[in-house]
């Protein structure tokens, strides 16, 4: 939570301190100069107020320029500070959190192990595995749990889970339906064809035990087979304390460098098993081809967009379909359409994409739910930077770009300098529009709500089937992220040429805040934590919007023939050293634990059994309640083999 | 040595299966071929035999280029097949170096801890380093060692060394002067003055017996002072087991990352004290200024070498030199110019530059020397690369082409075809010489057996001299591995251009491997063993000269106008993949010690007082033999307090 929380803060931090010089400071240097008049004749009639208080209004070559440039430099050294200052902080609240002398974490204990070599003749693989790490760590070595393939076993499991929900929600109808006047009740009833809906008629209580009864045996049968049979070339390896962890975690294990690969466990709940069979240069193989696929998809969707961005502006609309004109211009449809008509298509166009990336973000090979979705929003954020903001600046000038080519070549420059700030009432535009329906109807948990209580009503009989429906989910950080960072990049970009923006974005932080606080603190139930382990990526991305913010200005600055352009060039290179220092100083931690944090000492001895337990997977232990005798038969060793 | 060795025989090999195949398919079919009279008319005269052998002589479109082409298959996979095996073989051996169970080696157990922040209040920096360590390692951890600043008591220490010896040698000299006809002898005097050659004359013996006692108490105060109070932020950690010191070595330590940062330590004499306590971003500082210094040297020397080149062909000389011309028809005369002019110039030319490198290097704040030797050698190998094989080929070209440039443009093309070939008898002799005189001077060490004995029958006197005379030193790395892999990168690029330039490569690669498998054994004194750190570097070079090499042929191939240039493409996207496959699976191992190599228990149980004095620089202990209280006074702390 610090995380998203710290990443508002910051960036109001960045937009308020900006705003407080850049707002009174520019718009009057921009709204007194002349330039509106005399310069911009080809694109009269759109030039609304708003272009007028931007630095669009200030004429080429003028001594003015000089308040946008160093207004330039003010915004990126508030944001170097307020960075520098989060990561610091970050990067404590992380020590802090690991070095909890009152919770016990299981990954903290683990490590996980893949790639390990096929297994010599005459040995179990957890043999191996342990006389493994038996010899290299002998002090401090616990035990093994080698990694099965839980395929089979997962799919049996869920047909029981589901039989025992459907019988606790039969009994709970059997219940209710005793009441004073008819005690006997009404035994419920169901029909057993496709859905419920055809078939024989059955009696619930009595059909659903049946089902129980026959699934779990044959569920007993598959965890031996997987236990037994189903063991994958990857084990979790536990030891006795967080410091000897840690240090094996970072070490090379075998001299030939993919084998017995080593990491840091993750949290038992975010562990993808099915992903960790996969081998060491497999997994560098998938890396690649995810990434060259969603490059293309990038590249591919780029088209699309430009095409959309182009054509629902309203003058092109009129021009291709002249039908249109009489309706739109109507002085409420015309504004409304002016506002909203583009964006609307993009922000749903926006809502197909996250899933996919999600999945090819599983297909690379990643161990941790968690990574996995830092690894999507990264792609993410790449994919909207390049296609929304990029694709709609250059989509959106081209259109009206290429006629006025043709006739005059040497044009170009103006164009783009004329069509740099009409953007921004695009994107300005969208900045409200996300605000508005973005967080009035997601964040407000409206419609969860209506459905909570429809399902309370109408579907909901036992408790835990009221815990569920009510359980809000995550808090989506895989859109939500890149989705904020968006909203960072065009901001930011634009509080030069257009200071008028910098309050619809310190209303949409402000706000972001508010409702994410609140909901953080008393509704969302995080899937995992990660300590801090988002903040890098997040960092990273603050920093490549100001490096894009840095050129786009000094790309525009240039195009308003302004001298002294040069004088941006050692921002951008600070930039570029600010982003270095700071991976340097802080970014491993991030990746790996410190010994002098894992080092500090529990409170109370930790339960070794309870952390190991703790990775067993739901399907393969033999009951809700944990038998005594299950480790033995995990994994098919005596239990003195494992213990040191 | 094993590196060497092994760099040798693979490169051997690959020469050798190369020009199995090579020589006997490739020079038919290019002789075969009447090229050289139908196309090279521009360049009639200096077309020698050679060029009938080369690929110079093949038409344009020709299908005999089939064979050249699959004639670089054939080399690559050779390449590939050796570099792999190599790659598996040293790795195998340095996992067998370094577990070796007899052999004690200092630096297994030990790390070398740097950027350690200021000392708190009221600790001493080495309570302060033991503090840190013992919680982290409470099991492991034995005792520290604080870096110190050693300049001035290094000074004093070698002038006091001085002294020593020169007593030794007035001893000797007295000693030999007392024959049995003269049983009192003559006591050696000398002048007190400049180099002993002015002032007044005194007796030797009594002199120097004076100026030791004058000194020793002068260093005695030294050393205290050195280790009390010109201790650095730079520490030595030294842990009981091998295991421990390479995990811990390879973990974080602190969770602000530029703070405790840990890396294994060299050996005791590798280590560069004055580089030590140099801090995190001043060592990356330099090392970015240093890679722009070599890039500036590599591309300013360019411009002369290039010069030179093309003003010593014996052509441009008559033409620049009209007066010579006389001098220069002589046949004899002619063929021995021709041959070396260009040459000599060059090689001593190159003579000058690996001291500037080895002290760039050393600025860079590498803490070991041999890790200094791989940096400086890899700016060699760049530069001479660059210089030598690029600047040459591409210089020797320019220079004749500028002028038919000017009267018919379109003949670049086919002047580029025809000077590539035309430049490999320039390298042919390059390669020539370069065992002729490189072997036939150097590595028969006539010069040093001739310095030796001038020695030993007019200076050395005592035993010590004797021996030090004779200390061959260390083969010199820093050179002649980026000399070698020159020779690599040129005979591999035209290998298939003018295969007859392969023979000449197995004679030096043969040559070199007999003599230096003889020096090595018998005469050259390493100064330290890295265990094949070196062969990452020299894998990376090898492979980097394939990769030149497919690059140019692709070009050579494409002036050629051989439409089935592309089938080149695959081959240089393999060979990059093989690199990357190589530096995945090795290499990490050359830099960190694996725990399963570091975990073999030595026979006998080491002697950890002595692996802590063996880092103590010889200017800091009391006495050339250790006494006894020595580890109390060099710490500043009761010996107790560093033990566990």
């Amino acid at each position: 939570m610090s995380v998203c929380a710290c990443t508002y803060n910051i960036v109001l931090g960045i937009l308020v301190l900006s705003g407080l010089v850049l707002l009174p400071v520019l718009l009057p240097v921009a709204a007194t100069d002349d330039n509106g008049k005399s310069a911009a004749t080809t694109s009269n009639g759109t030039f609304s107020d708003l272009e007028k208080l931007s630095m669009g209004n200030v004429k080429s070559k003028s001594p003015r320029l000089w308040a946008f440039l160093l207004a330039l430099y003010w915004v990126s050294f508030v944001t170097y500070y307020l960075l520098w200052k989060a990561y610091k902080h970050v990067s404590g609240l992380r020590a802090d959190a690991l070095m909890s002398r009152e919770v016990v974490r299981p990954e903290q204990f683990a490590i996980l192990v893949r790639d390990i070599p096929p297994v010599p003749e005459g040995q179990t693989r957890k043999d191996q595995v342990d006389s493994y790490f038996k010899t290299i760590h002998p002090e401090t070595f616990y035990r093994s749990m080698v990694v099965t393939n839980n395929k089979e076993v997962n799919k049996i499991w869920k047909e029981l889970e589901g039989y025992k929900k459907k019988l606790a929600r039969a009994e709970a109808i059997y219940a209710k339906s005793k009441t004073t006047g008819k005690p006997e009740g009404a035994r419920p009833t169901n029909k057993i064809g496709f859905l419920g809906l055809i078939g024989k008629k059955v009696d619930s209580i009595e059909y659903y035990n049946a089902k129980i009864n026959e699934v779990t045996p044959k569920l007993e049968v598959e965890q031996k087979v997987t236990r037994k049979e189903k063991q994958q070339n990857s084990a979790l390896v536990f030891f006795t304390s967080r410091v000897a962890a840690a240090a094996a975690a970072q070490s090379l294990h075998a001299h030939i460098v993919d084998k017995w690969t080593v990491t840091d466990a993750p949290e038992p709940r975010q562990l993808i098993w099915s992903n960790l069979k996969i081998k060491f240069f497999q997994r560098q193989l998938r890396q690649y081809v995810v990434y060259v696929l969603v490059a293309l998809t990038i590249l591919f969707y780029m088209i699309p967009i430009g095409f959309i961005a182009a054509l629902t502006t309203l003058d092109n609309l009129k021009k291709l379909l002249p039908f249109l004109k009489s309706t739109v211009n109507i002085a409420a449809i015309k504004t409304v359409m002016e506002a909203y008509l583009p964006q609307l298509a993009l922000i749903i166009f926006l809502a197909l994409l996250p899933k996919i990336l999600m999945c090819l973000s599983k297909a690379e090979g990643i161990p941790s739910q968690s990574h996995v979705v830092r690894a999507a929003s990264g792609k993410y954020f790449y994919f909207i930077v390049l296609n929304v903001f990029i694709g709609v600046t250059i989509g959106g000038t081209l259109f009206s770009t290429f006629k006025t080519i043709q006739k005059k070549p040497d044009s170009i420059v103006s164009i783009l300098a004329s069509s740099l700030p009409l953007n921004a009432t695009f994107f300005l535009t969208f900045v409200a529009l996300k605000f508005f329906v973005g967080y009035g109807l997601q964040l407000s948990r409206l419609v969860p709500l209506i459905i909570y209580h429809l399902k309370r009503k109408y579907i909901c009989k036992t408790e835990a089937e009221l815990k569920e429906a009510w359980f809000p989910g995550d808090l989506g950080y895989g859109t939500r992220v890149p989705g904020d960072m968006l909203i960072v990049t065009i901001v930011l970009c634009y509080s030069v040429i257009a200071p008028i923006i910098i309050p619809f974005g310190v209303v949409y932080f402000g706000l972001g805040w508010l409702i994410l606080r609140n909901q953080a603190l008393k509704v969302h139930v995080p899937a995992y934590e990660s300590y801090g382990r988002m903040w890098p990526h997040i960092h990273t991305r603050i920093l490549a919007s100001l490096i894009l913010y840095q050129v786009t200005m000094f790309g525009y600055f240039g195009v308003k023939k302004f001298y002294y352009v040069p004088f941006l060039l050692p921002l951008i290179i600070l930039s570029l050293t600010f982003g270095y220092v700071c991976s340097q100083k802080f970014y491993r931690f991030f990746r790996d634990a410190a010994l002098e944090v894992a080092c500090r000492e529990l409170k109370e001895a930790p339960n070794l059994e309870q952390i190991f337990r703790a990775y067993i997977p739901p399907s393969l232990s033999s009951e809700k309640i944990d038998d005594e005798d299950f480790q033995d038969a995990l994994s098919q060793v005596s239990r003195s083999g494992s213990f040191v």
